[in-house]
């Protein structure tokens, strides 16, 4: 038995506020202390198993070989599979409930080659509820992982096609136009959505954004200060996908976007028969 | 003189927008630079030591041998000590301030078997105020501790029974029904009460749940996700205590309830003649 | 090529509720895995240059020997300069952005002894969009300094008086006052000033405080519970530097204080012919 990985890259919506992520990382700490753990993000909204699977895929192409420990989890403790899944024929193995959130990242890296139900109690700790799986079957699962045990010593193995998918929404043409929806909202209140750069090119680099009954114009970019004041802004962003931002402020809040708002893209001057538009008045955030 | 400890286990109210968190493992980290740190939570209220110390305790039987550095200090830079408290033996050292925050984590671990005052000027810093004892007095402590320092050379031996009690808060029995409180609300909203599973067992699987005027049937389960929508579940939690839950909500936000508030469960039928209850009506959360 | 340094301190405004932390940990390790990461806070308002500077500032006396790597970038993907900045003869190099961020650390510890522009291919990850420096350029950069890359190979040497200066708001003297702002407000609300305990020596321990037409009586201690309930105290930070402070309430709250406010700190007296005050009387915190 000699280690197997050094890395446990480890993402929830358990936020930081509880003691929830310091217990876990105790735990693996105790089975595997030679690990290094590396949190990804524990700030996913509760239960937005979406939104983590999103997160996770974004990280993906960046994260150490070794286990990727992942957790939003609203069925625990119900008939809800915990499963380890293998890719890249054992570069890395993703931990968590199979319920759709290790999905899109387990595609991104090109799919499972290997697939265990994560039952043995040899691999578990013995819980007073059932409540916290992450405690006591996800972290060890991953920790004895790192320590070398095989994965088929976790449980039985399971076939990868029985997998809960990932629903991902994709973007449609229409009328040479494209509708997509908001993705992601980040800190900045950039809003990243699901429409890939090389769709619209045909489209030009000043474009008509319509979310609703409200059109703006929107111009591409290569960078959030090239935004002028009471312009939005399409920039290619660091996953490689469109997003919406507005000049040191929050497109979010500015365009009244949500995480899955609908919006559409087309030829600015589709529906501008002068091919001129008044600048954008954009409501500004009042001081806080 | 030998490596000790090589695990500082590390809760504070420090939260994570300030440098505070930051500063500690630094400093740490120049002291004793092979120990690894691990965050419990720095997300405690500002001064809320009762919070401070049950997440301590929630978290104890968890955490690694070593070292536990717990900073939820109102009274810094006056006459309250700071202190480290051995228990087990030498298994683990708990350091902070004499305030209570210690005592229920210290407890449940078998009581202290060694405690002194940090009064060793050769194992602080030298600080430029006197509001920042996690830095300039605790983590350095810590660090030592790690470094193989002995106990008895960080300060003047003090007698374990001085030290302050933490005041917890006990349920009581009334006419068959318990009176209790709650302990905890976690991020999901989830309130674990003071109430432990066998007490209530003869109360059955459907209760009732008083809060003031307020009166609710709950159901015993065993995963959140068994609680039919509109309704109260109760189960055990992932500390073996019983916690108060509603599907895929917060409970503290539908029932209204804050850490420190009084509930009541009885009998289901003590006040229901009939044995049949409406379902109950829950105010949803807006969306937001 | 040998091992030059084991730790990476590092700050930004990117938040934990997004995964930008965890990937940029997840960059440092892939290329140098043997370091350390300390966090030393995310926590800095979204693009706030002087909040993140004065971080900086006040934690370099502590930060371990090493990289610090500091990103808060409104200008990313723009013309400003990606720097690295060596100090103290190469006992540490700052990383980040040319944009007035690094400066008050980089003066703290005597001024840079070398700079160079960020422009090295090799040093850099191919990136998919220009808004994630921090992931692309700056993390690579700092991991390939502790693998021992000299900062030269980096990309070409630049002056350092060309480095842009951080702008640190200045108290000044007027007629016996002392008249400054409020440079940072901390979890619990304590108001640090840029006024020096020195300064204020000449006006006793019993000050008047002027915020606007709104005075009030301050008072010097030792220690925030000396702090009598009602009043205002003046206390010698961790800093060094004077905060205003409440008894376990936030100042910042109970004063109307913000990041940047002026006040005015003067004799009790010069305004007070009986040299007798009533006691403030304090807006109390609503319970929330």
């Amino acid at each position: 038995m000699t280690d197997r990985f050094d890395t446990i890259s480890f993402l929830s919506d358990f936020g930081l506020t509880d003691e929830f992520v310091g217990v876990v990382h105790s735990v693996i700490r105790s089975i595997a202390p030679q690990v290094t753990v590396i949190d990804i993000t524990h700030g996913i909204a509760p239960h937005d198993t979406r939104a983590g699977g999103l997160a996770l895929a974004r990280s993906a192409n960046y994260l150490n070989p070794g286990v990727v420990l992942a957790v939003v989890d609203p069925g625990v403790g119900t008939s809800r599979r915990p499963v380890a899944i293998e890719v890249g024929d054992g570069m890395s193995v993703l931990v968590g409930p199979d319920n759709g959130l290790l999905a899109p990242a387990v595609g991104m890296v090109g799919g499972a080659t290997r697939a265990v139900e994560l039952m043995s109690s040899d691999h578990r700790l013995v819980s007073l509820g059932s409540t916290f799986d992450a405690r006591d079957i996800f972290a060890p699962a991953a920790a004895h992982l790192c320590n070398g045990v095989p994965i088929s010593d976790l449980g039985p193995e399971i076939d990868p096609v029985t997998l809960i998918p990932g629903v991902l929404p994709v973007s449609r043409e229409d009328h040479g136009a494209f509708v997509g929806e908001v993705l992601w909202i980040d800190r900045f209140g950039n809003c990243q959505i699901n429409i890939d750069p090389t769709e619209i090119e045909t489209l030009g680099d000043r474009l008509r954004l319509s979310i609703g009954d409200d059109h703006r114009t929107a111009v591409r970019c290569d960078a959030y200060d090239q935004i002028a004041a009471g312009r939005v802004g399409l920039i290619v962003d660091s996953s490689g996908l469109m997003s919406i931002a507005v000049a040191r402020s929050s497109a979010a809040t500015e365009l009244g976007l949500r995480e899955g708002s609908e919006l559409r893209l087309s030829r600015f001057d589709d529906s501008e028969p002068s091919g001129i538009s008044s600048p954008v008045t954009l409501t500004r955030n009042k001081d806080r």
